[in-house]
């Protein structure tokens, strides 16, 4: 855990498949997590339901919904009534910043998990990010966390009183897909929790054909393990 | 407007002195301003209202009030039931983070407006924040601005894209409260509506003790401008 004498920890999850996991990582390193998860009206609402789920069974010292409406700014398919893409290619999706990228969305949570940080007395906030399945999104880059570290400790009175110094904590950045669901499955890390697809269906079935349940399914696929979510259509 | 092609700003608008008269600066640059103002959930609500006035009054392209409830985290006597200090010496003031500083306000502000800024395609954020009579905040320094101004361009989309360039224009960072107010009184602003009190009685007054009070009263007193704002008491 560094210098840093708290061993609380900040991590934003969205129960999704990588916060679940960077959950079980932090756990794993004796955190003691304080959960955050960003109601930000996404359109795939299902996620809020899998993030109370996963903090639950995991165990955390706090979880806590904060709500804020990005729909109202617009800009991304993930926030707005514009569809979905479906059925792409990896190397499609890897080639553009896609059309579920919402603006400055990274930006916002980490800002948000280090409001919370200091409050606590936290000095690590642990996120999900992955520049490998998500090259496109500019705030899934190593470069972008460096500086939001550099950033939070300039911002914070604990930065300028040095009583601690801020890590963003992205244990997953530079992994596969496959590498995170194995690294999950090691941590005992229930998948049928966990929420992934952009567009679920009102039967509470994943749409299997957006660029997220692709990238879920391949990496099930290639890790060996079955997903136990349910699918409408599987699309590979 | 420099580099970028889109003479859109977003405008942080509190209602209070510093982000109208900032406001009017933008205005007078020639920006098409877009004010955004950010429910904190913070004591002195007067504040929204005064923003809907200021914002209304000043003709701007576009105003949205967005929610998000920092007092879930605590941490400040401004969004907490701690009291306000009262009767302080600017000195006192000058020498410590004060209690009424919230856990990285002004990173989270900055986050939403970029986040605003980008779905626009605006390059250019405007934020009231003033290094003189808030030293004793972090994220009022401008290390802090530049270091928002950095991050901000590696965590868009158009900063990796390189469609233009971020920029966080801070007018009033190093002037004196006087100079604000000699600044908006010269820009035409309406003083009458703005909020500065942390708080405000039921009348509607402002209580004339706390910091943001004794400051915007001296401010006034040492600029010769009579300040239009009831005051429960004035104790200077």
């Amino acid at each position: 855990m560094g210098l840093n004498l708290s061993n609380k920890a900040v991590v934003l999850l969205s129960g999704g498949l990588d916060s679940s996991t960077t959950l079980a990582v932090a756990i794993k390193e004796g955190f003691e997590c304080h959960a955050l998860t960003i109601n930000y009206k996404q359109r795939h609402h299902a996620e809020l339901e899998a993030a109370r789920k996963v903090a639950a069974k995991m165990g955390v010292a706090d979880h806590k919904l904060i709500d804020l409406d990005l729909r109202a700014f617009g800009g991304s398919a993930l926030t707005s009534e514009e569809a979905v893409p479906k059925s792409r290619s990896q190397a499609s999706m890897a080639c553009e910043i896609p059309a579920t990228y919402v603006p400055a969305r990274n930006t916002v949570f980490l800002s948000i998990a280090l409001a919370w940080a200091e409050s606590l007395n936290a000095f690590d906030i642990f996120l999900g990010v992955n520049a490998v399945d998500y090259s496109g999104y500019p705030d899934c880059r190593p470069d972008f966390i460096r500086s939001f570290e550099s950033l939070a400790n300039l911002a914070t009175k604990a930065g300028v009183e040095k009583t601690g110094k801020f890590k963003i904590h992205v244990p997953l950045i530079v992994m596969s897909k496959k590498e995170i669901i194995k690294l999950g499955d090691s941590l005992g890390l229930d998948f049928s929790l966990t929420h992934t697809c952009y567009d679920p269906k009102k039967s509470g079935k994943s749409c299997g054909l957006c660029d997220a349940c692709i990238l879920r399914l391949e990496g099930f696929r290639e890790a060996g393990i079955a997903d136990p979510i349910p699918y409408e259509r599987v699309g590979l």
